[in-house]
């Protein structure tokens, strides 16, 4: 690869958030490199305008990096991180893509300490029920939120560095400790995968044929919507549950209290106070939406 | 009103399913007639070709209707029914478009038996989480589900003719009991918007002002969809759960045998199992949409 003069973003990993940066990131100012395990994919990304350089070796990739992006499952960003470790240059600031933090971040503060390669988790929120490169496009990141996770001594020109990135590609940034994101996004996106798996298996597993073929016929776009996600790919979502185990439990909990107090109304026959709450629902989803599109 | 030639289709009601049942037909080979409470909304209905002839006074609609749908919430139905039940022509069917279909059909017996009038449940798998004329559009039904619930002593012709007129604006049509039908959608569609206003009360209803602000950014497309539906009307869910209570808590029940599973499992850390049912629910899931693209 011949050394660029425009900042050089590395992008480790080409599946669905891999390659949509990659993409995202088409006619911008710095230089596209990056590396993914299987050699037809890299050859896929020159091909299709994802990269402009890659090559067999990853440390070659990660040597020439300004900022790198992993863009791994979390047990790989992990295992990546303590193999590659010596490969970046000094200077260099190193973050990732992944749902969850602070397993990550443990282990770039043990593999990265004393090189002086500046780790600062990320994650944008911004993702389908789809996975692999076929599934990416370009404007997977518009107007997400991005939460960037800095250690409490990461120097000020690291977390910028990623900032200024991913407000080059149109998101919104957030700081916020790696504890505070992983309780927050067991709550906004974690429980959200075990509900919408369970109801899937609860309405979809009947008991008998009949009762299945009605339920197929039954649902619709009310199902459609509250088990997209539960399409998701099992393996990714385990791995991520796995990582955030005590916060998604916590998560689930205030779901509970909440699903629990609508359940006693509608067993007393509350029916007043259930559609009170329902109308609280309503209003702050309303506020949310409002929010989004803002 | 003229009497007309063609057979005369009278929508009761011009809400979100009463005034997209007018448009869907558009074109058609019947002649729409109609009634709903508000004069500006007939006025409405006439000037935007979602109905051909209306009247101030519903009983002359009725009275000129061989087929009657009605639109309406719940307890009015049932209401309608018993007010209404002496404006029918003998041999005439009449039919309705409410989400629960025990108490609509009792009504309906009570009311209508010894009249020649023959009712004929039905309940069609479609609507957003919007309400009102405002919110109506011609596509709604294409391709639903259509649940067609007849009385034991239905005669057949008139099952035919409630299931005939489904089928002329491109839907499916099942025939099912009422008490069936009715523990059906509460389990393909009742149980989701309780749990989809759980969710979004115990994500977006956060403890203080930054956790909210927070979770508003963390929030992402997953949310979007899997709450799309705590946005409906709060007044028609307290109503239609209200009128369907058991089969409802019997929904739940069955929800929280699969979540209380998977909960025990990320619990115990038994993440094999719990990817397996990830995967079981992703394999059914894909399966329902396969079957509604079908």
């Amino acid at each position: 690869m011949n050394q660029p003069q425009q900042p050089s973003i590395a992008v480790i990993g080409l599946g669905l958030l891999g390659a949509s940066l990659g993409m995202a990131l088409r006619g911008g100012a710095c230089r596209r490199i990056g590396w993914t395990r299987r050699a037809n994919i890299r050859r896929w990304a020159l091909d299709c305008d994802v990269l402009d350089a890659t090559d067999d070796d990853v440390e070659t990739v990660l040597q020439e990096a300004d900022l790198t992006l992993i863009a791994l499952p979390i047990p790989e960003i992990i295992s990546f991180l303590r193999r590659h470790a010596g490969a970046w240059r000094p200077g260099t600031v190193v973050s990732d893509l992944g749902s969850v933090k602070s397993g990550v971040m443990a282990a770039a503060r043990e593999s990265l300490t004393g090189r002086g390669v500046h780790f600062v988790g990320g994650h944008p929120m911004a993702g389908t029920e789809k996975s692999g490169p076929e599934s990416a496009f370009p404007e997977l990141y518009a107007n997400a939120d991005v939460f960037v996770c800095p250690f409490p001594d990461s120097p000020e020109f690291a977390v910028e560095r990623v900032e200024a990135f991913w407000r080059s590609i149109g998101t919104r940034t957030t700081r916020i400790p790696a504890d505070r994101h992983d309780d927050l996004v067991a709550h906004t996106s974690h429980v959200l995968h075990i509900l919408a798996s369970a109801l899937a298996v609860s309405i979809l597993d009947a008991p008998d044929e009949r009762t299945k073929q009605e339920r197929f016929s039954g649902c619709a776009t009310g199902f459609r919507d509250t088990s997209r996600i539960a399409s998701s790919n099992p393996l990714m979502w385990r791995e991520i549950i796995e990582a955030n185990r005590s916060a998604v439990l916590r998560a689930m909990g205030d779901f509970e209290l909440c699903y629990e107090k609508m359940k006693k109304m509608i067993e007393t026959g509350d029916f007043n106070a259930f559609e009170r709450e329902f109308a609280h629902g309503k209003l702050l989803r309303d506020s949310w939406i409002e929010y989004k599109n803002r």
